[in-house]
């Protein structure tokens, strides 16, 4: 029932994740339009919201925001990226633009599980860090965000390694 | 012209920025209708979007989307928190969520300049660094991000100081 209408994806726990797993989730365009609206809402800079205006700023042209950018690539993440159960819950991280997202782009994000640390005092639980890069269709990385996220243990952790 | 439709605030130069300085945002309130619409577009988690569904969740309770938290903070920032000639203009920084925006919480933006940093390279340049807190109506943070950002010079820099 709670897979209406998703597809169904399998959902991995701590215990499936290692170092140096990969995972990247399907492609979104961003278009103009899309990058225009984010502006209005949580971005009103002119060289987000007008083509003209943007000429004369440090981009040159119209960009979208990076937190648009940071936006869409949750989306992607929570929706065909990362199979995290339990969702992708974390608490920040390390955000870098190293691009600008420009209209008409189309970004993947690639996710790589740099490492899995388990809970000392929690035994049903563990995080993952993650690098998770945004990727535009030349290949080239618009943000990487590194960050440490929370997974459910299928199995509760032994007494040892859940102490502390 | 610009300025139409806008209250007219004086922007500030690198010359005009040193560490220690703050700078507070007008309040913004985040109700229920705008975390599920952020949700929806940009992460779409059951603890999001549903009431019910968000109980059974390790928050315990609707909360919005951290990328909505920064994507407001964004918006009070450009609009009346940090007052850059050139706009708010970066590479990115440390994020930190400490605590969830619930429905109904007004926030506001607290920045402070930690570091004024004349460019070694661009005369007409420099960057700042940053501290922005979001906080609650019960002046609780729930988020932090420091970032570098671009401000220009009123008057190039001197040669000696340009040098690299």
């Amino acid at each position: 029932m709670a897979a209406a209408g998703k597809s169904v994806r399998n959902l991995l726990f701590l215990e499936d994740l290692h170092a140096g797993q990969r995972f990247t989730s399907a492609p979104h365009t961003i278009d103009t339009a899309q990058i225009k609206a984010f502006a209005a809402q949580f971005d009103p800079q002119p060289f987000h919201l007008d083509e003209e205006e943007a000429k004369s700023s440090l981009f040159g042209e119209l960009v979208a925001s990076g937190w648009h950018t940071a936006a869409v690539t949750m989306k992607l993440l929570v929706e065909t990226g990362l199979p995290l159960k339990g969702g992708i819950i974390g608490s920040g991280g390390e955000l870098i633009w190293s691009r600008p997202t420009r209209p008409g782009d189309t970004i993947i994000v690639v996710s790589e599980i740099e490492e899995v640390i388990p809970s000392r005092s929690r035994p049903d639980r563990g995080m993952v860090r993650v690098r998770n890069e945004t990727r535009n269709q030349n290949g080239e990385v618009v943000q990487s965000f590194t960050a440490k996220l929370v997974v459910p243990r299928r199995e509760p952790a032994p007494a040892e390694a859940a102490a502390d």
